[in-house]
């Protein structure tokens, strides 16, 4: 029988997370994330710090960190950021890494070279362990999410996450939000088969 | 029972048509437009002739028109464009243009005040009368689209366009594409009910 959950979404524009080695190397010696705004994910925030991402066509500008530092730095983008900055980024899982694509990164104190790091995030549905019980739901199961509206799709081929520290949240990039018209804050329907 | 056809995909980057007095003010006295190739439906082209559109936030450069020239001048953009531009430009039909968003086009002889005609095209299907008899389809209905691949989807809400003129391709706008991972003359699946 069809189990379905209303969930809310959240939009990722690009982004990046740096571990402390490339903090320091962008932002000075010592240097530390400063808290902007609290996001969706317990313990998860935007920061003030930015910087600039360097592709062999194009620079995008002001790319926003979000900490806490984690221990490899991964650089988020969407396809349409690719096509700009000239890249091929692999479509991944958060922390899935290795061989991803390379980019430079500027800051206000320097310049790095990333050698791997950049990916397309695969959407994915955040649960905590009593909301994915719910729907019989474990971690890394894939189910799928419908939007409703003008421009209504169901997304199949979501990663659902489950751990405790999670809070229940639908996350995609801005390419997948446009092409569905979704916003930060819209209520999507997930079913599991 | 449910019915199924492959189609082929056009991935739309955002265009502009013009009318002949708009293409006078942009491109000179008498100008006409310059084939530089053709498109999948007959009778259409992309042209050499390119256009600034100026939004309230930012330019963006060297926007390709299409050709024939049309009674009026319609803009296509997509949502993540609409972004970048600053404006609020409402999902429509081609050619559905009434109170429709407004932009600034610069040509190398002239700028223009558009006053409407800047739209978010809404995804649709193309159908010659051979196919879509055989889909039972006709012409305004609206149908669904799968995608298959890691960024698999099923597009509702896919509007079906029937005439005489027409070949049978799917378009959509380059977040659409960009969230299913399309690209133009990948095969994918339409559905009725």
């Amino acid at each position: 029988m069809s189990q379905t959950m209303s969930v809310v979404c959240g939009v990722s524009n690009r982004h990046l997370h740096l571990s402390q080695e490339d903090l320091e190397l962008l932002f000075g010696a010592g240097a530390s994330l400063t808290v902007m705004r609290d996001l969706g994910q317990p313990g998860q925030y935007a920061c003030e710090e930015q910087v600039n991402l360097i592709g062999p066509k194009n620079t995008l500008r002001n790319v926003r960190v979000l900490g806490p530092v984690r221990r490899q730095t991964q650089v988020e983008v969407s396809l349409t950021d690719s096509f700009t900055l000239g890249i091929k980024p692999p479509l991944r899982d958060s922390g899935d890494l290795a061989a991803s694509a390379t980019l430079i990164l500027e800051g206000p104190a320097g310049r790095l070279d990333l050698s791997e790091g950049v990916i397309l995030a695969k959407r994915h549905v955040h649960f905590h362990p009593d909301d994915a019980s719910i729907l019989g739901i474990k971690d890394k199961d894939i189910i799928k999410v419908a939007i409703e509206g003008e421009r209504g799709l169901v997304f199949d081929n979501v990663l659902a996450r489950v751990h405790e520290s999670y809070a229940l949240e639908f996350h995609v990039d801005t390419d997948e939000a446009n092409a569905a018209m979704l916003k930060t804050g819209d209520q999507v329907i997930i079913s599991v088969k």
